[in-house]
């Protein structure tokens, strides 16, 4: 029954809220970084609109536009010296989680000098950069959350920086920037949001009001499944239309308020190998074995499970595994020696070790992966 | 569709979170200054356990408990020149939405000299004490909100100093406080809570993530409607245990956090005037006339009520106002002519003129008034 809320930042959210709240930047500085992938924030608008914002309240801004999906520490380290040079007072960043997350990074290291050794340590002081987030797709949260969650070679894995420094000042919300997004793309980021809300739910830190979130967030996931099935079915990405896309967005910034509090839990843990080693989407790698760990927790607390499929209108666990195979399709194959590696390297994580209700043991994380790849 | 989200407070929940987090304070100066009613947070032990946290983390501290019930302007500049004549660093305030409320004021007078015919206007510099707010009643959901309200004589009402300068920091919120609550209070304030999450759901600011918390909190309410009830039916106060303490706490935070996005309606506007002029306890005065409230919007948008009832578990409005009747007993009564006033002051307030998905007209009120006290 002991939790803790907090969630500081400021979401504006509907058509044109960058344009039409560009005051806000006002008050963070008089001259910005930009922080985005190489191309899809030109394409879907965002930039244009923070750019138009920022001419309207008299704003400089310099561009850094070299985050590449997954990003890396080096990414951030790079993008952290290009805000020094520019001397620049705030960071507003575009993009899915991967310009998002480095864009947190490079706050931190651009007021700190922090070693790569010591980057995940969570011992910083308390200078940063303030952050204004655009989410140009509907799954990570990192609009909302206080996670920086970059890929570390030196772990072969992805790590997070979690600290309330780095929760983003503002968040613009506007699921016009989505509109173009290719179907497999909306797909795999709206199960990332699901899994952030069932996983939050699955997590020792759930709460009272992390539930609240999580179950409306369900919700809107199911509410748009029939669109998403039904654009997958046809290949016909015009079916996900203005109204689809604003609740998928609702969908991922609710779960990002879920998982701020709650963090993540084995399926998380499980998912990144599938990234790091078989480039796997990381919404998609989620959402792979997310009904397996559901299953296995199932064994230990039915009622909880119950609770999670009463939200999504079903009775039965194998209705919800359905609708995954649907939305995402033939699975990839991997070996039996990979799962051995993804196993070990699963049961290291803090999601596994310390945040799950049901935490699974080594074995239970390889037969969980065994069932769901056919190795069984 | 659009909307905007923001809730700063840091929220500790759970027995005992005020000693075990004292840490806290520590990050918020070396002086503090408790600002209380003249007995309950003594008698309720949410005194105690601030001064045993502030002694483990060696903070001094003064204490202000002059605060009456539904603070005037007066007591909130006197409490600010007595933190100023201290050279306090911060404010912790317990009790009900009184002290709170009367805490916030202060929190911003302390800092800034504001003449009291500016003190609502909403135009302050950045300076406030930082605010630790402890919860003792579960209804105001002050905690978690950017609003001081305050009996103002010169207008005959209640006003608010509407400021997210004075969100709490931090709210320590722990149901033990309340557990030696009269039953009256008890439920009074648990309908004021109620009032927040239903005026919520009515209001044009509602959102998705609004309604998330307030649909947690109507049911977190009729969860513990049978036992209060039963209390009351019994007069027998040892009925409400700590399990029902707890949910009824974490109702009021939740709707606390509602009316943080959303702020009231016209079931507040119309309650100032039955607390002003016949003292009627404002939770109760929300409760009185809500069901009325909500008959009038049923009229124009039938879904909307249809969906709040749909959350209480009700298919019709009458059951709710049949719950409502059995919590409140008897109602007061008032006269044709303090109808026509409370309804003339009411169409003044900006929780009619601005707020209301469907707006009552001043003939509007004076027939919900005029229904619910047999006056028509």
């Amino acid at each position: 029954m002991n939790y803790k809320y907090h969630m500081p930042t400021k979401v504006f959210s509907g058509k044109d809220c960058i344009v039409n709240n560009s005051e806000v930047f006002k008050s963070l500085g008089t001259k910005a970084m930009l922080v985005t992938g190489r191309s899809s924030a030109k394409k879907n608008g965002s930039q244009d609109d923070v750019i138009k914002a920022l001419k309207a309240e008299g704003i400089e801004y310099v561009i850094f536009d070299q985050v590449m999906a997954n990003p890396t520490i080096a990414c951030s380290y790079q993008g952290s010296e290009f805000a020094k040079q520019h001397g620049v007072d705030f960071i507003i960043t575009m993009g899915g989680g991967s310009p998002m997350d480095a864009a947190k990074a490079m706050a931190l290291l651009a007021k700190q000098n922090i070693k790569e050794e010591d980057l995940f340590n969570g011992q910083y002081s308390q200078d940063v950069l303030p952050i204004v987030a655009v989410p140009t797709t509907a799954g990570t949260g990192s609009e909302v959350t206080q996670y920086s969650i970059l890929t570390n070679d030196a772990v072969e894995s992805k790590t997070s920086i979690a600290s309330e420094l780095i929760f983003p000042k503002v968040a613009f919300v506007d699921a016009k920037y989505m509109m173009g997004l290719p179907i497999a793309t909306t797909v795999n980021t709206a199960v990332d949001a699901l899994s952030h809300s069932v996983e939050g739910m699955l997590s020792i830190r759930s709460s009272v009001v992390s539930d609240a979130l999580a179950k409306e967030s369900i919700k809107l996931f199911v509410k748009c499944c029939p669109v998403m099935c039904e654009a997958i079915k046809q290949d016909d990405l015009s079916l996900i239309n203005e109204s689809t896309r604003y609740d998928l967005m609702q969908c991922a910034v609710l779960a990002g308020m879920v998982i701020a509090q709650t963090g993540t839990t084995a399926g998380h843990a499980m998912g990144y190998s599938l990234t790091y080693f078989k480039d796997i989407d990381h919404g998609r790698a989620n959402g792979l074995v997310l009904p397996g760990y559901m299953a296995f927790v199932e064994k230990q607390k039915p009622a909880l499970i119950a609770e999670i499929l009463s939200v999504m209108g079903m009775t039965q666990l194998s209705e919800f595994r359905d609708l995954l195979d649907v939305l995402l399709g033939e699975s990839e194959q991997i070996s039996i020696a990979d799962v051995d590696k993804y196993s070990a390297k699963a049961m290291l994580t803090g999601n596994i070790k310390a945040n799950c209700k049901v935490a699974p043991t080594e074995q239970d994380v390889k037969s969980i992966f065994m069932e769901r790849f056919d190795l069984a």
